[in-house]
């Protein structure tokens, strides 16, 4: 015989700190799930503060406000089941999951496996819980807990299925990484069928500062097998019938123990009853779908977009202007702020030196008529020029050298910042992962602006996605001639990025087994790299950190990013070779 | 009867990742202890890799080779019993301190309570310790623990104490902020004689990016008496003979109850034979002094000297230059780098543009004058008109407004940046806390630099600190006029900081409750602010992280500074008001 219960995952996009209209949103959802005659719906990790909340979680006021927000989601929740992450405070405060039906609050989840490694400092902040609580609907068991907590084997989800949960909520702010999605289906699909119980994976999707969570929902059987897969990168409710065979586990002895152990331990194992208000009347019949993970370049290029758009709007600005060199990185960045934002809210600022070659100016604008966008020209020679001259008595007797590339790179920078402030644009920045690894770019120059979009992007994967652009118009849109031209700077006459750098081909699987995965210098030898060449680009990157400290934010895409995701000491005097 | 034991102390300076420097620091204070006679010398938490190595710990080879590194420790041992922090690798790593006699490795500590608030990330790397061992040195017997291990009333150092230590060893990198020296003072001396044991408090010095560590280095009895102070914030070797009455403390059957309990829980308490060599000859005599903390401005002050000097050497620099501005902020700042520097390496800039005053110029030369450091002068006039007359069209029918102030600003920006790249010179910026909280700075322009010196000072205190360091040089260093004439970015015609801010001493109040203690708007209110001022004051310090994201690193002197003290969102809805 089956037993049945019809829930609702609302994947939502809330603003860190806006706790009004994030509580908004999510009441505007219940009421949605209610039309579904849904008896629960569910709400990612800290749906009610947004993720991460970083220092705010430190302002009592802000611990308070949060809970008044979550007493505004349980005044709303007539005759329905409501899951919700909330910051809860007791002696110290816990990152939570309130368990809310029909207007009481019946019971709060506290996360026991706090994350502190990578983007996350959750030991900073919070105090793992000790209670495995699983809730009995009628005759299903339900067992909630959130994100960190299904990763470990032995964790919260084991108990809470030997305790007899048929089904465990995950609750998740899960950030994006490539290939995130496939790696959490498959480590969940374990999961489950070694819990034997029914996993529903529910995550958050929107961007904040640097982290772009993904959304891509799920829920998957007690064999392993998936049920329902939702939307990557967009807002959904997603809702199914979930159906549970009954007396599905028997309680070994075995088991027993482990729980006794537990308890013995000082660990909380109860069950607790919610009498959900009785959903009455006919359900609407539910349309079950399974998306398909993205390929990987289209992944990339959703993450980058829902990342700017977000960081875009979620900041209240309205418009993003963007330096275009003739180049492939300011030509991606044109393109995806033009899918974010549409193509009325972007402009580019085209300007030449003596140095920028006839190519550039048509690429530039070849680009910009491309993108529909418009494109204004501002020459730096007259303010390039001045600069020498007020200069020229204290240079006396020295070379030209890279004070003076760094010069225009920063004149581009500062007019950048002067439409910024005039207008109120926000300046995008178009450094890519590896000139952002090596130090190949200017502090106040290339890198002045708000947001570093590509940031985390490696240059031969630029290529790619430029590439995997034009395929998925079926039209050019980044311009053919710069797949194939020479990257150069063009701050003096004939530069190329290869008379500093090693070709990107051979520079970014360096990069990296160097910054991405801890390789040592004799691990990179191995990979074929001759050692002069592999000692120069380690020493480029451990020379370059003061500059990466103040590098503008950017989107996380890779396993290791940088900002927050890696923390190096500028000073530093380990060499690695 | 007495029993005795001669230790040192060696509150050294090492730097991050020099592992073979710091190593030739360790051993030449080894070879000094021995010629003291002492029977064991302690060096600081981390000693082999510097404190904190941060993203370091994950490199695999970086552990090994630091494991190497406490080899060579381990083999110049001879003949005297030697603690020093390293990192310790076992299935995960550890914040360890090795205790080595005669060129033996007798035992390993695990550091337990791991800080993860403020500026420490200590979860994010180690694992933290299960075992509380003590030592026999022939009849007294020592425990040895590490930094945060002593805050915690029931922590290792109660556990070692009740299993007999009569010595407690505690090894730290303790940064520095207004006050710490007297607060761990009051703090381990209630700990000492709650404990019942002597406590030598041994602590790293120097700087390293945001951090100072203060040094301060003492010992006090099992009465919670101080018996030696060191010096703060210089390197130093303390020894001094340690007298212990024998037969102090007797275990009751509530000790041993606590440590059985203690072993139930799988803690493991053991007691450790050390044979170390024995000392022979006559010892030399000792001179025993305490040192007393010094006054909080000379504090500041000493800290702020330190953590430039350490800046700019350990990062290789020989020169600095500062704008100067003929005000009071870059004038503490040129002030602070001779006295780190010495005069021949510090550099000034003086750039005037038509809204320069004569005072500025007045100031500007009478500091450097006072100070006897060169001034050079470039006039930013014509690079101005310039950026005006290129951006004159596209501009056509706005206003003048911000952009043009910070056009200047970033002008000098760039030219400070042109001898840094020129010159090979690092440039400081002047920039006060009070400026970096509510955001009256311009980004690529003032705060454009590689180190931010009194970042963390707020206004109030920079006019404080000149006048000590007037009083304290018995002449006029900082020109007179700067303590009274009204603050002005010189931007505009007749423009004052108050245009824009509240005064200084209305705003410092304010911003130290906002941002230090993390104070609700009502709270604010409370201290007598008005509401409107407050309002102000508090969004433009949440409108203004994304400028601070992007600032350069500086010195940590108050309870909470930017940087890796406050992490907070750019993207932030909340309001406090």
């Amino acid at each position: 015989m089956l037993k049945k219960i019809r829930v609702s995952l609302a994947q939502i996009n809330p603003v860190v700190g806006d706790l009004s209209g994030n509580v908004k949103k999510i009441i505007s959802c219940i009421q949605k799930a209610r039309e579904l005659k849904s008896e629960l719906v569910a709400f990612p990790e800290l749906a009610i503060t947004g993720y991460p909340p970083e220092d705010l979680l430190l302002k009592p006021q802000f611990i308070k406000d949060n809970i008044s927000a979550l007493d505004k989601v349980r005044a709303a929740s007539r005759g329905i089941t409501v899951v919700a992450g909330f910051v809860d405070s007791r002696k110290a405060i816990y990152n939570a999951a309130a368990v809310i039906s029909n207007r009481r609050l019946i019971d709060v989840y506290h996360k026991k496996i706090l994350p502190n490694y990578g983007v996350f400092d959750e030991f900073r902040y919070f105090q793992a819980g000790r209670r495995y609580p699983v809730y009995k609907f009628g005759d299903i068991t339900v067992g909630v807990n959130i994100c960190e907590d299904i990763w470990d084997k032995d964790g919260p989800t084991r108990v809470q299925a030997l305790s007899g949960a048929e089904i465990i909520i995950n609750i998740n702010a899960s950030a994006y990484h490539m290939g995130q999605a496939a790696f959490r289906e498959n480590l969940i699909s374990t999961c489950a069928s070694e819990s034997q119980a029914i996993i529903i994976y529910l995550n958050m999707v929107g961007g904040q500062d640097e982290l772009v969570f993904d959304g891509g929902s799920f829920i998957i059987n007690s064999q392993g097998n998936i049920i329902m897969r939702g939307k990557q990168f967009r807002e959904e409710l997603l809702t199914a019938d979930i159906e549970i065979k009954k007396t599905r586990r028997r309680v070994s002895q075995t088991d027993k123990k482990e729980l006794h152990a537990l308890m013995q331990k000082g660990e909380i194992i109860e069950k607790i009853k919610v009498s959900s208000g009785a959903v009455k009347g006919q359900k609407p019949k539910l349309k079950s779908y399974k998306n398909v993970w993205m390929p990987a370049l289209e992944e990339v290029y959703n993450a980058l977009l829902l990342g700017t758009k977000d960081y875009v709007q979620k900041n209240g600005f309205h418009h993003v202007v963007i330096g275009l060199s003739g180049g492939i990185d300011s030509a991606l960045v044109a393109a995806i702020a033009v899918d974010a934002l549409g193509k009325e809210k972007v402009g580019g600022l085209y300007m030449p030196s003596p140095y920028t070659s006839q190519e550039s100016f048509e690429d530039a604008h070849a680009l910009a008529g491309n993108l529909d966008i418009k494109i204004l020209t501002v020459p730096i020679d007259d303010i390039y020029k001045t600069y020498l001259n007020t200069l020229s008595e204290t240079f006396k007797g020295t070379e030209q050298d890279i004070t003076e590339e760094n010069l225009q790179a920063r004149i581009r920078g500062n007019i950048l910042m002067a439409f910024s402030n005039k207008f109120g644009w926000l300046v995008l920045t178009t450094g890519n992962k590896s000139e952002m690894s090596v130090g190949y770019a200017t502090l106040y120059g290339d890198m002045a602006g708000g947001f570093a979009v590509i940031k985390d992007v490696p240059k031969t994967m630029v290529y790619d996605l430029c590439k995997w652009k034009n395929e998925r118009e079926g039209r050019t849109v980044i311009p053919e001639r710069l797949f194939w031209k020479e990257p150069s700077a063009e701050l003096k006459p004939d530069q190329r990025d290869t008379d500093t750098l090693p070709p990107y081909p051979l520079l970014d699987p360096i990069l990296k087994a160097y910054v991405e995965e801890d390789k040592s210098f004799n691990e990179i030898m191995k990979m074929g790299c001759d050692s002069e060449c592999a000692q120069k680009v380690i020493s480029m990157i451990d020379h370059s950190e003061y500059k990466r400290r103040q590098a503008p934010p950017g989107i996380k895409i890779t396993s290791r990013a940088f900002g927050k995701d890696r923390r190096f000491p500028i000073t530093n005097r380990y060499k690695s070779y």
